[in-house]
């Protein structure tokens, strides 16, 4: 079973969950016209379908090998990637002025789901790439962008974030590779990085690192981190790539899932230093990364959206063609696909229903991002920073979570058939486990939500964010068709009202019990948004045509989530509005 | 990360939530006594520790491989099993009278949650013999129980069921092996059975198939299936493995996981048919099955609770170990182990509350089937059978479920480390995934709670559960220190109560609405009873000593339940008790 870019529904969630029309019309992507919006969505996948979904399976049986110190990439990789790159895939919400096309992050983050769900391992490494190119393009001296950036958002040279060590994960404070400054303005980097995805490659002629490291004068703790430029080979005169910079790959790990994402062992300088150049100010790294963490969370959350996508679109062909038993409806002769049964369509719709809220709030998150570029009104630039700086976390979690669930199911649907390898189906629960952990574990995502966006403007950005939750489900009460379906909805959404004044006042005296709290805050929120994105598409689908399958699936797929998914969402409140010794979490382990 | 037995805990669940000791002093177990149970658990987790840990790495690095037509084990797996078998591990619950031990099941349970804990792949090749043993005990002639009986109790010959085929797998009326009777009272068997778990393999000189086949004149249907006995090499005039059958392994599957457990595809009869033997009557071969599927679904349940034991401790292990970051209460230098974090703390506990639970279900189904062998009043023994056909979906569905929620939390408990192969946090989550699969799949399980055990006794059944689970909870209520958590403990009781009813009122007219509610449904019975199996852990651990660590581990892990899992799980209620087309699901997928 391969990968069927679901571009109609996509075009669908960017006109009706997001609104990218809107983007175009008030001037702030002229250039994204509806017309232009439809080609690249049509042209990403079919590039998507025909061209990277072949390479998902050799990338998970070859997977990425390390012969020497060169990483491999698996069979065909290299032609698909160039042919992606060529294509001007890699520059599409580039600003033009570093040569990209400057299309909407939003229009990208369609794009990107689509990469993601033919080839997550594939996908992933434009990741990187698009990330130097925020980093490098926010904070490179203008010599350092004109050597680099080009190349990096035109795809022919990749980029790389090197940032975790053995000691430092989650608290990047911790690390300990060292830089050293030299006369001629460059500096000399030491240390060894692991977890470094796409660190070495032979899809393009070079790569450039963007490293974290200390200085000898530094702070300690992450006040004294700065960030570095590291090519793999350094550059001539004429700006190609010549010698070879003191940097090599000393391992590959051997991972649960995307194995065509070599996952490289970094060493820096184990001869004579390995060549930098600094990026930003010294001691401001951590800034500079910053500067890059919400686009990558959303890259990643997005990685969730794609492979549930694919997962729910293979468990719907194989339910569609699998005959077991007979369901009580079935009238021929025969075995009744299993489509038929009431619990696999329960868990069809459970897949289908996680995966379309999740492509929602990153869609919206993705938005909310353009509108912080480019509002020309400072208040609305600045409402749309604190909407994205809170949907970060959340739509990263919530759609990584569900990735993983939704593949679980899509094993499930499939029986034994599911936990053979040749089927498929486990590839993708075994890709999706990671993005639940790079880039800002899910508990981290939950923890910035408590502690850092809920108490933006000491709490009226989520109090904002809340009563347009509560706006945008009121049209439903006054429709016949979905008036029921409010007071479920509504659930949620007085849920995390409710928790969220515990969380502001947790926070002021007893941060533990906010803390102890934070996942399923995070989870009630998503859910209580994921319904409204549900409800923006059914209400939209009514409005269309009620009675046209794709739309009477959208309508159908928010009675699922109201009734299904909705209330026991709304009964996490209890659990969070407890502080953490009456939660058991005081115990002794 | 090795496995340490957790003795203790199941000695405490034993007596406590099942009631092991009753089942010596009332004389049904008589030889089980105090001292008895303590040996066994003792020897049976240092040999789980220390004998087949060890074996999982390999198990699963290496696995099993087909060489020519015979399967070879991973290395150390023939010594570890001939010495397991040889302690007399493999007939400790089977009836003396067969050359067993006479045991409780419920012995039996725990014993079997440690060899699956230490090593799934390895603990599963057991199971399929256990089953033969019931089956051929049950329902096999004289003769057939002389001959193969007592070396299947013994572990020198391992036992497997041939079951499945590719077009019948949940609907095994499908099925088209084929038996053709024979002058001399034998069978010639025909036909390719696919998915059989330890099909082939080396760890004992002969094999003893269980088959299900279609005689010439079988009705259709689930009614017209035969079982037989299918030897690897017929017996000599001695008993001794002789000639070889018409019986080969024509391949392994390559799989998920449990990779030490060879899965192959059978084929009996490729030259002159393979020389089979009936067991029970002709055509009655599924009932004979049936008899041994309470105890094959709570062996199964009790890998899930193994599996997650597993990942527990190694979560557990590395959360303290592991150190990143400062958490709110650290007064040292450096940073603070992980475990200090509170949401780690509630990854612990979450996995920690569902382990328990978990293991509470099946130890009391175990009990449940012990008393529906051997209590003396009828009316006793009745009420053990229904108890037991009640809980058997319940205990397998949820233990499996959970095992793995549990097995993904403890991937993300470790982090980006969690990912690598070699740390041993993914083979959890990879093994773990087909238990909820095989024996059954848990929406299998769930059917069969919905549509046969929850009408069992028109209702009354199940109406006795409720009312046993809420006598249960009624000391709480007037203890202090349980009096606020009652509340939340009757959540999910009170929603059971409504849903039981709401499902009842289905099954009459309008079957698919229950059909449609009956994954929900299980998970809210497990979890209210779930909160049981916890109140009494606690209960017991107060009266002894609440202020010893472990006991109060137990007090605290209620509270986890109680506030964290109870009240979303009583929300289930209000998706269940919806029409299917109201939940979404006549939706054209």
């Amino acid at each position: 079973m391969t990968y069927q870019a679901p571009v109609a529904d996509i075009a669908f969630a960017l006109r009706h969950v997001a609104d990218l029309d809107s983007l175009q019309q008030e001037g702030l992507y002229p250039e994204a016209t509806p017309d232009v919006a439809a080609a690249v969505l049509e042209e990403a996948g079919r590039f998507a379908s025909e061209r990277i979904a072949p390479l998902n399976r050799d990338g998970d049986r070859v997977g990425a090998r390390l012969e020497g110190h060169g990483v491999v990439t698996a069979p065909g990789w290299r032609e698909a990637y160039r042919d992606w790159s060529a294509a001007g895939w890699n520059g599409l919400a580039a600003p033009a002025s570093f040569g990209g096309q400057g299309l909407p992050l939003l229009l990208n983050a369609a794009c990107l789901e689509m990469w993601n769900a033919a080839s997550m391992a594939f996908g992933l490494g434009p990741l990187l790439t698009m990330g130097a190119v925020e980093a490098l393009g926010s904070h490179g001296s203008p010599a350092l962008r004109a050597a680099y950036l080009g190349k990096l958002v035109s795809g022919e040279w990749m980029g790389t974030m090197n940032l975790t060590e053995p000691q430092a994960g989650s608290d990047l404070g911790a690390l300990r590779s060292r830089a050293e400054r030299r006369d001629d303005g460059s500096y000399r980097i030491f240390g060894q990085k692991i977890f470094i995805t796409y660190g070495d490659h032979d899809l393009t002629p070079n790569i450039v690192h963007l490293v974290l490291a200390r200085l000898p004068n530094a702070p300690a703790g992450t006040r004294g981190i700065s960030l570095f430029l590291v090519p793999k080979y350094l550059l001539d005169a004429e700006g190609r790539p010549d010698r070879r910079n003191d940097v090599l790959c000393a391992g590959l790990e051997h991972k649960l899932g995307i194995h065509g994402s070599p996952t490289c062992t970094m060493v820096f300088g184990d001869k004579e230093g390995a060549v930098g150049y600094l990026v930003g100010e010294e001691h401001r790294g951590l800034a500079c990364m910053f500067t890059m963490m919400n686009n990558a969370r959303l890259a990643v959350g997005l990685q969730g959206v794609a492979i549930a996508e694919r997962a729910y679109q293979q468990a719907l062909a194989y339910a569609r063609e699998r005959r077991q038993g007979r369901s009580a409806g079935w009238r021929e002769g025969g075995m009744s696909p299993i489509i038929d049964h009431p619990d696999v369509r329960r868990m069809l719709m459970e897949m289908r229903a996680k995966t379309v809220a999740a492509r929602g709030l990153c869609y919206q998150l993705a938005e909310a991002l353009d509108r912080s570029r480019r509002s020309e009104d400072p208040a609305r630039r600045e409402d749309a920073q604190n909407l994205a700086a809170l949907l970060t976390p959340v739509a990263k979690a919530f759609a990584t979570d569900i990735g993983n669930e939704v593949a679980s199911l899509g094993i499930q649907v499939h029986g034994g058939t599911g936990f053979i390898e040749e089927t498929g189906a486990a590839q993708h629960f075994r890709d999706a486990r990671i993005a639940a952990i790079y880039e800002g574990t899910n508990g981290i995502q939950a923890i910035d939500l408590v502690t850092r966006k809920v108490p933006l403007g000491d709490g009226r950005v989520m109090a904002g964010f809340i009563a347009g939750l509560r706006n945008s489900l009121e049209p439903m009460a006054g429709t016949p068709r979905f008036a029921g379906l409010a007071p479920l909805l509504l659930q949620p959404v007085d849920a995390l009202e409710r928790a969220t004044a515990f969380v502001l006042a947790a926070l002021r005296d007893r941060p533990a019990d906010a803390l102890a709290g934070a996942a399923p805050y995070l989870r009630l929120c998503a859910v209580a948004a994921g319904g409204v994105v549900l409800a923006r598409e059914a209400m939209a689908a009514a409005a269309i045509d009620p009675h046209d399958p794709a739309h009477r699936r959208r309508i159908d797929t928010l009675h699922f989530h109201a009734t299904q998914i909705a209330p026991p969402a709304a009964a996490l409140a209890t659990g969070i509005m407890r502080d953490h010794a009456d939660a058991g979490l005081e115990t002794v382990f």
